[in-house]
């Protein structure tokens, strides 16, 4: 499996055509993966705003003061429009976005934004990659982050959408050496290639948000749809969603 | 950079060499990178038990019973012999092990081993990484195991223990082509490559417990040793510990 990123992209703006700008510095085979940082969809699908688009109302308010920083509460209610459940209210606010993804402040970026205030999260990053799909000659694409989690420091990167793969691989009823049933069972495989690309994907000014993954087998594995969890087993967002920070 | 799987690696025994048996295998260049699967390093070191040799005590019999299904109580003390604390008591057993890897049941794995009932994580994943370190000509391992983690399906490969590299990079400080700080601070770069092994490593039978990973390029950045997080800012931690599944 061999990894690379692709060089010489240039600043992305509403409206261009990512597929084009991609496949104008890198020839794609068929069955590469292409892994996109979700940055640079957000620019294309002009998911930029300016902190005076929002208004904010009375829960973002009430927010904001419980969080007792120097937050803007027009911060806070682009957070609460950009999400469908506030998982943890204080000491910051982790949000269960549109589409399923929890992170902090709904994954909006107050960097890697010129001329505005703040990067929104694709609307739909699943539907971002099945139109890159249509435009690219490569058959698998994953739309990725970085974000942090818990129990472990720092950030990762991770799968955001995904099209012409499926997010897991499924090893169930599939058995070790010894004929023994495998306790490890589902495999998120678009979270793992988000990782690995993020290792060459960079945050900074030598930022390189596109990366070509070539020779990933999927095997002869089964596969599941699942990628973000249910809540119902979720236990741990359960325990948050009750807790309150003293 | 360039990832693959060393193939025909024997079974693994407790006493075994296995820095001998992979450099049998492949020959390694100073700078590649090494990822070992916790497994054949516990079964190398002799970290396979019985489950007669673990005599439940009181708070091994109550986690049971309030565990409500039909596990064993001497695996339950299994557990807490592997671990510092539970953070979750039920609908399973999510503990802290003494090397400071939060997980379900201390990583204890019930496939994967011949000839004993369970096979527990290494000791010391970092000393482990160690003595590999000492045995072989490359100069950076990583321990990695697959485990699950809130709001996101399925398991994924992560960092155990490491050696020859420091955990995480750190781009504190560095700005985005504009010149606005990055929000995205620290970048826990093991984990990702642990992530990015598990892609190669498989499960089952076709089990290929050792990849290489070749020309990954630390680049320019600073670096920071932390790879757990400190419980003080562990907000999902305090909220699952304090929390009770009804």
């Amino acid at each position: 499996m061999e990894l690379f990123a692709v060089s010489n992209l240039p600043e992305v703006n509403e409206g261009d055509d990512l597929a084009a700008l991609i496949t104008e510095q890198v020839d794609l085979r068929s069955d590469d993966i292409i892994c996109v940082a979700s940055t640079i969809i957000s620019k294309a699908e002009g998911r930029t705003a300016n902190l005076d688009r929002f208004s904010p109302g009375p829960r973002a308010r009430e927010l904001t003061t419980a969080l007792d920083s120097d937050i803007d509460p027009r911060f806070t209610q682009a957070v609460l429009e950009e999400s469908v459940e506030v998982i943890l209210e204080s000491p910051f606010l982790l949000t269960e976005t549109r589409f399923g993804h929890i992170g902090v402040n709904a994954g909006i970026d107050r960097s890697n934004v010129p001329d505005a205030d703040l990067l929104l999260l694709p609307k739909s990053p699943t539907e971002s990659a099945q139109r890159l799909h249509e435009g690219l000659p490569a058959n698998r694409i994953i739309v990725t982050d970085t974000c942090g989690r818990p129990f472990r420091h720092g950030q990762r990167g991770v799968a955001l959408g995904w099209a012409g793969l499926p997010p897991a691989r499924d090893w169930r009823g599939e058995t070790d050496r010894d004929g023994r049933e495998l306790s490890a069972t589902v495999e998120n495989v678009v979270d793992e290639l988000a990782a690995a690309s993020n290792l060459l994907t960079g945050e900074g000014d030598d930022g390189t948000p596109v990366v070509v993954i070539r020779d990933f087998e999927w095997g002869d594995h089964g596969s599941s749809d699942a990628h973000f969890r249910d809540v119902d087993t979720d236990f741990v967002r359960q325990a948050v969603r009750g807790w309150s920070y003293a």
